[in-house]
Parts: C-alpha cells; structure tokens; sequence
C-alpha cells in the first residue's frame, strides 16, 4: 500500500497556507498573490471574495469549504483530509482563509496535519482583521496615552461558552479586540460593565474593508442597541478601548446617540 | 498669512500611512505597492530594506526619518511636521513603516496632526511584526487546546520602565507577544518566572521573514542564556506561550540544551 501512494504522489506536492487579510483584494500580499497564481486547487472560506479568487488560474481547481447557514459544510478534519489528498493528486494546494490563518483560522492544526503526511507546507500570513480592520477605520490598536497594548480574543470557546479571556481581558488596561463576537456582544457588555467599564468606547465593524462596510460607534453602555439599530449583522469584529475615541465620528455619534435616548 | 499658505497648497496634497510588513518585501500589500509607486515623497524608517525602497518612482524624495544607534533622527514632532510641510509641498506623501503603522508604530499620532491640518488621510494596514514573524517560523499565535487568545504588548513604556500590562499578560493563559522588547527580556522572565511559568515555552526571533533571521527556542528559564550564545540582536520579537512548542525544532532544541547544562 505504501508503494502505491508513492506513486501516486504528485512531484510538486505542496500546501500553502495562505491568509488573505480583512476582505479589500488589494490588502492581499504579493505573496499570497504569487501563490494563488501557482495554485493546482485552492481551497476557499466564506470570507474570500469573488475578485480574489479571480487571481486563481483558470484551470485550477476551486474547492468552497466554508460555512452556509451557519453549518460548516466540511468538518475541519474532512478539509485537513482532502488538503493532503489533493496535494498528492494535483500538485500545489492553496489553503485560502480570510485574515490571517493563524489567528483564530486554525492554521495551526492544518499545517500539523500536512506535515505529518511529510508533504511541504509553507505559510503566508495575511493582514489580520484583528488590526487591518480598525486600521481602515482609522482606529489605532495602540497610541500613547490611551492603550500599550492590545489583546486578540474570540468570544466562543470551543465549548460554545463565553470565553474567560473576555473577563481577565476587561480588567485589564488593554485594548481589546473581539473576534467573531457579534452573537455574544451583550454578554461581553455585560463583563465590561461589571467592571466599572460602562463608558468605555466600543466600535463594532461589519464586513471590514469591503464595500459593504458598516460601523457603530458607542460605548459599552450604549452599542448594543446601536448595532440594532444600524442592523449589523456577521461577520463582524468588536474594539474595546479608549482608542475608539479616536475615530473622527466617535464625538458626533455619541452626542447623537445621547440626544436621541435623552440621558 | 493664510492665503500664502493656500497658494503654496499643493494640489494633490495628501498623505498614506503605509505599513510594510516585518521585512520581506513580498509580504507588502497590493495596496501598499500602489501608494509607494504613486509617491512624491516617501518618509521611511530603519526597518525598511532597500527592495522596498526599489518600488519608489526614481524621481520621488526618499527620507530616511529613523533612528540610528539607538538616537532618533527625527522626533516624532519633526516627522509630524514635515509629513504636513511635504505634503503641502509635493504632493503625496508616503509615512512607511516596518509592521504595521497601528501596533506600536506611532501611526494614531500622524494621523491626528495630519488630519489638523486639513489634508486627506488615508491608513493602509501592513502585515504586523506581532503575528506575521510567529506565523512564518510556523508558530500560530492561537492553537485549540493550546492558547485562546494572543496579548501584544511592548516592553517599555514611555517612561523607559517595564511595562506594567506584562506582568498582567503573565498571569494570563494568553499567548503574549513582546515587541521591542530583548533589551528587557531578563526582566520579563523574571516576571513570567514569579508567576510560575519558567518551563514555559519562548521563542525569540531576530529580523523575521527576512535573509538574516535568527530563532532562539527555548522556555522562561532557558531563553536569556540561549539568545546570549545565539548572538540574538535587535531587532527582534518574543514569543511567549505553549503554541511555541508547536514549532519543528522545539524538542530538538530544547533537548540540546538540556544535554548541554546537564540538567
């Protein structure tokens, strides 16, 4: 059986893993872009727009193995099976994921799989939503006076809980950025809130860098009914921090809001 | 005075805060290639190479605004008034910077002082040191099982003490990555050490992505002695957490250095 897969491997068996940042084509690197060029299969997730899989060769293979209604339509290890057996079949598999692939992409866990299958894998990291999206908005992670430095959280644990992360993350004087945490935004308020963070300026972003970017601007206090309001919807990325005020808008909304609600 | 001022207005007067990425020149944006080519004046700093520097047009102004031998060349206020004064000037200036402008890269202050002074603003995200240099020594700064968020915190503070968010980031399950921070690395072992943590896996890795990287891997207790015979220098980033285990040649590495202090 062995000799048989030998054979069957192909001589230009590779994986490259291969983030391609917050959703804006042109924030992919050249990198990433040199790979896609090369790529035998590429193997997509829901956050990878059209314009950049155009970047692929025609005769390539492209395989969508993200969610659809929130069920994954390939289970993580059915993706880390077929990455090796396409690999072996075709010759260079790109593995393509929004942000970069080693931050809350799993990357980690697919590269351990390949390389236990003895087959090259390189990996091109990707502008991380977790910092390229705030960035689009003018929002720094960290400036002088208001933040030293930034935490990167998810909200769900593997367990579906609410990360502990988020309460040791709300004592702390980081800027905290919340990654795939819309579901669970009045939880995480609810942490802040018990910490005495009430008034702490929090953004929430929505498709980040794209076209159909949209933003609410508030504080823990109050963004849970503006994101209502303005029907943000997934995926979507939450900052927590003084830096928020930052944004050119975050004085105008705010005062907005206040007149609105009359506090 | 102020119609003067007008007069001398270039007309195309703006400003791109660009990041670079950690050093490979592949590993910039489409995004930030187009900025640099359509530049009147780039303003750049040591951690910027020369291919990079390559994709400037040969008839732009290039300005090395960095520091040499630990003394800055130009205080940030300078950089911040001539980025308004080059502007005005010339046309488009380009502010690069290696990582990202957002991550500890001052990048929040020239946007503000730019945005002062009326002339358009735009931020282009770059790969960040913070996650982009773990990610091509093949270290994912969260793992299942392993680590369920990344701190990304600097050194020192700009009072020149340790900053205090490290020893918080210690008493975290948080992978916590320092940047600009090898001058101080005895100190934060110590802190991780009081914390119970010496066995925990570290990784330090000078000039990422690029021609002259070095790794040192080791844990909270090893990793002073093995940067000192490594030869290990500025600039370079640390990684602290169980995720650096995860990299091919930690057991090997780890084993050496146990066969070699005998312990």
């Amino acid at each position: 059986m062995i000799v048989k897969v030998e054979k069957e491997m192909h001589p230009s068996a590779r994986v490259t893993l291969v983030g391609a940042g917050p959703g804006d084509p042109d924030l992919l690197t050249i990198k990433a872009v040199k790979a896609l060029q090369s790529a035998n299969v590429v193997m997509y997730d829901a956050l990878v727009g059209n314009e950049i899989l155009d970047m692929v060769p025609q005769d390539a293979l492209k395989i969508y193995v993200g969610k659809r209604a929130g069920a994954h339509a390939y289970s993580q290890n059915t993706i880390n099976i077929l990455m090796v057996d396409y690999a072996r079949k075709y010759g260079h598999v790109v593995r393509l994921k929004g942000g970069d692939s080693f931050v809350f992409g799993r990357g980690g866990e697919e590269l351990l799989h390949v390389q236990q299958h003895d087959i090259p894998v390189e990996v091109i990291p990707g502008i991380s939503s977790a910092f390229g999206v705030p960035a689009v908005q003018h929002i720094p992670v960290t400036h002088r006076g208001k933040s030293e430095s930034v935490w990167v959280v998810t909200a769900t644990t593997t367990k579906g809980k609410l990360s502990a992360d988020i309460r040791h993350a709300a004592r702390s004087s980081a800027t905290v950025v919340v990654l795939m945490g819309l579901g669970k935004l009045r939880e995480i308020c609810d942490v802040f809130h018990e910490e005495g963070k009430s008034n702490l300026p929090v953004a929430v972003i929505q498709n980040g860098s794209t076209k159909n970017e949209k933003i609410a601007l508030g504080t823990v206090g109050s963004i849970v009914n503006l994101v209502e309001q303005k029907e943000i919807k997934a995926p979507a990325l939450i900052v927590l921090g003084e830096v928020v005020s930052l944004h050119k808008a975050f004085d105008t909304l705010v005062q907005e809001y206040v007149a609105v609600i009359g506090a």
